[in-house]
């Protein structure tokens, strides 16, 4: 069977390094592209090269992306739970392989405009994207499907109303979220269904090969930081999550819904406003009626928790 | 056993409505001022002397308050549910009470500072407590409590984000939960638990005294044009719950929570954000960590729906 | 020949101390209000008391006002030029006068809708007014006119786009330039016409009386000061421009101007924002068509400086 | 002598024709780059491609940028005196040249870093220069100079605070303004010294050759355009001033000063806030004082209007 082609953008990041690994296996994956935002773009991006050269892949392209967000700059507040490297807690191997001389954004037009029918993963901030967006304009309908883990659909987790990746460059996700594209928006009430503790830990740990070893000591310094942060023992899968809506969707429940992204708040700036009022298809003459802008995007509901963490025990199991 | 002080502000209103007889029931009612809200204040102040008329209380002084918000003007989204006269659905008698000559913001400082002890319920926009505040900078410390229907700890009813009284004056909204007042908040998401459909309205009306039937079909006009807006069958109680909080506290569940409001948003305008990453006191320690701010109201999260149905029952048995 | 009444709702301030003397010289002076802006509201109010004593006039009655603005705090950025005390440079006398009961809003209400004709100087923040207009809706109309010492057409003096009594309080701005009152706007481009250096607070000095001394060593300490801030010789003698432009209206050229009052911007909140394209009558057709707003207030544009001395050396000769 | 390399990104409109004309002759033209703004950007591409085919230049490459802003759409503000072609007034030819393959943020990119010493000129929206920084960081500090108009440092064309080019897309200029470029500004302040009317648009005329026969009819249905909108009879010729400013110098007088651009403001959304507190070298000390930043660009402030037209003239004269 021919696999779906795919582009994974992201800044790795502990959960970013396991999204990764169920993009490399589950897709015919085309390149990764990196942006600054768990760490600097430098780090994430070395993160990105050792992440594919642990599990064998180091043949897959990686092209840097944007250093910070289309405004501003990139803001620190990552470190707190990926540390300094974005990826502590596990030493991973240096391979030969390198950056491409394109950067990301050239590469993400470059390859969705010649390769009909491939996917973004996208697991970090959305300046690449949002920037591709703006530089061809026929992209963002060009995507077959874009798997985005951002935002939230209740409250955040780096502000009271924010996500982290949606916060990092709002205007970016405002960019991507009106461009019309066909997204599938994972924000964070569906990944605290998939927070790992422990136990869930040791379960990955158990699979036995040198990749689970490696990823479960890069998951329990995650879990740690995340516990002093937030207080809570078990911390979200966040970004995998992203990646198993397009290869495992039977694991999803998703709804259409209407996501906007405020620019301007002094509370709310880079919250994804998602219109719970009028939420599904059966809602839609009411929503009319009041006026409400039409769905832009399938919202990821509900994960069957069980069912990721065995896809990532399928995936660790053959890794190297 | 002597009761309980209080002054009712509000925007009669068809859940105003019932949150006056509340008032009236359980607490030494020394006063009712008026706001526009729910429809302009003529019509509200007009509504509050018919509705104190119905019960037999023609004596509660009635003081007219704010006719638009502190910025900009009334909205007139309260007209889709409460209809034109606010009150639509029932005829309610015309009496011989009339306003008093001072104004909502003059009585609402001079009866909290003369009467200490005194709570308030605020059941509409919060421009007379706003104004209130500023024009005498003690008030807010002299309110006893100061129970609110408004805003929402997840999600609008407005807008996808906004409460309408929080929305309809955010500013004011602004003023009163930075003002150091001991408030408890009664938003959506505790409303929303204590919504009456037809089964609920006529339990209301078996009743059998007059101003049962009358509340009766007003619920029942309230309730259809709720379901015509939101497509569900059930209306939220909001007003009455902002009442019950303080009269039959043991209904409800109460945690610590700081509550902003958005005042610049785009799509968010007259949110209440409230800070869920660390709600309750024992996310205190990672809550001064993480830099966010102290909790400055009582967040109600639960009420006992049957409860409150029994307290209206009561209320309404014990009027003519 | 019966001399128009009214009020001076002011944060003296040296400036506002001169414009109060000028104030009580060429108006019947029903009273002081005073407002936090140049310094705290208890040190202003004192040195309004002060100022009246000083000039022989205690028996004006003096109303403390607000003590910060609509929403947030009182700035600091007042002591840069005015000292710690408000009012540095001289030591005023202290009389037995002192405030009066009652609030500066209700002060204001009271007497302008219980003196018909009366006009109202503001060289404030505009929080009492702002406060005074929402408690009773009639007072804007009744205010025969509303001189404001405020704003800019052009740039600020606190930040780059913003003056200190507009930025200090931007809601107030906005709810009175979009009252209705009859305004007349003593901008900063028309005050820095009428700046004093070393030789006019000489003449002033020369005037020979008590008050006149005080006066002079008042506006030596201010002048040095802003000397100090912003690196001219001069400074400019802004509030007694907002009395004189109804005490003297010969010595001003008007222009009517829509002025709007920016409360969002992140450079340019406060400021006051004048629509310089269709200034004037003769522009009626082109802003109309345009689509641009009528004007709001008479922007005063041009002052005759020598004038104003002159106005300011007469008042002084008639001090003690 | 050799010529400095220069590229104009523009969006023609009639003074950015005359500017296309004075930057061909002025410099070693590597390119003509295209935006959306006075007109879309499909006329503006057209119209560049007709410019250069009417001045014997088709050899020039043209190359079509971003159709609307960062943010939100093309607004259309710039028919109202570029008419629907963006072009109104004279009929160019239609020659063979076409728009390369490129698109302008590629170009720009390209040429840019591949060419040390190239000037660009903006003179339209700075969306395509802003991407090209986002995608290229490297952009910004290549520039040799970077000459702008837009913006203002007073008040605004299309609405009382902002020009045209910064306001059509505010995030651009943002970018732009805050990229470390060396930027020279030839804001409203400084084209409204040189207006061009009747008698200047007949001297243009006079120089008798096809291309100025041509200009001339541009101009004058430029100028009629103007004078319905604003009710002046001479219209700015804004864009040939950024031209003017890097190939005679000699004709302006510049100040360094720092510009912001304000993205959030209700009423100044898109104003260049030039803060003319500190103006210039001399008050760098007060400037660091009050903590107001550093000068981010040269001002340009007069302009010798003469010595502009006669730029103009020599550079008709030849033309074909």
């Amino acid at each position: 069977m021919k696999r779906t082609k795919a582009i994974i953008d992201c800044d790795p990041g502990h959960d970013d390094a396991v999204a990764i690994l169920l993009a490399a296996r589950h897709f015919d994956l085309l390149g990764v592209t990196t942006v600054g935002g768990n760490a600097p773009v430098w780090r994430v991006t070395e993160n990105a090269l050792r992440v594919l050269e642990l599990i064998g892949r180091p043949e897959v392209p990686v092209a840097r992306g944007a250093a910070g967000p289309i405004l501003g700059s990139l803001p620190r507040a990552g470190e707190r739970v990926h540390g300094a490297t974005g990826l502590d807690g596990a030493e991973l191997p240096r391979g030969s392989n390198r950056v491409i001389t394109k950067g990301a954004v050239e590469f993400l037009v470059e390859t969705v405009m010649g390769n009909p029918g491939t996917v973004v993963i996208a697991t970090g901030p959305l300046t690449n994207l949002a920037l591709a967006m703006r530089v061809e304009p026929r992209l963002a309908k060009s995507i077959a499907r874009l798997s985005i883990m951002g935002g939230s659909a209740t409250w955040g987790n780096v502000t009271a109303a924010a996500e982290f990746n949606a916060w990092a460059d709002p205007e970016a996700a405002h960019i991507v979220f009106s461009s019309g594209a066909r997204i599938t928006m994972c924000g964070l009430d569906l990944t605290r269904q998939a927070a790992v503790g422990p136990e869930t830990i040791a379960r990955f740990r158990a699979v036995g090969t040198h990749t689970a070893e490696v990823v479960a000591d890069l998951l329990e310094h995650y879990r740690a930081a995340a516990e002093r942060v937030y207080g809570t023992p078990a911390v979200p899968l966040h970004d995998p999550c992203a990646v198993a809506a397009l290869a495992a969707p039977e694991l999803f429940e998703v709804t259409p819904a209407h996501v906007a992204v405020e620019l301007r708040g002094e509370e709310t700036r880079g919250m994804t406003v998602v219109d719970r009022r009028f939420l599904g298809a059966e809602a839609a003459e009411q929503r009319r009626a009041a006026g409400a802008p039409e769905p832009n995007c399938r919202l990821a509901t509900r994960v069957d928790a069980e069912g990721l963490f065995r896809l990532v025990e399928e995936t660790l199991a053959a890794c190297p």
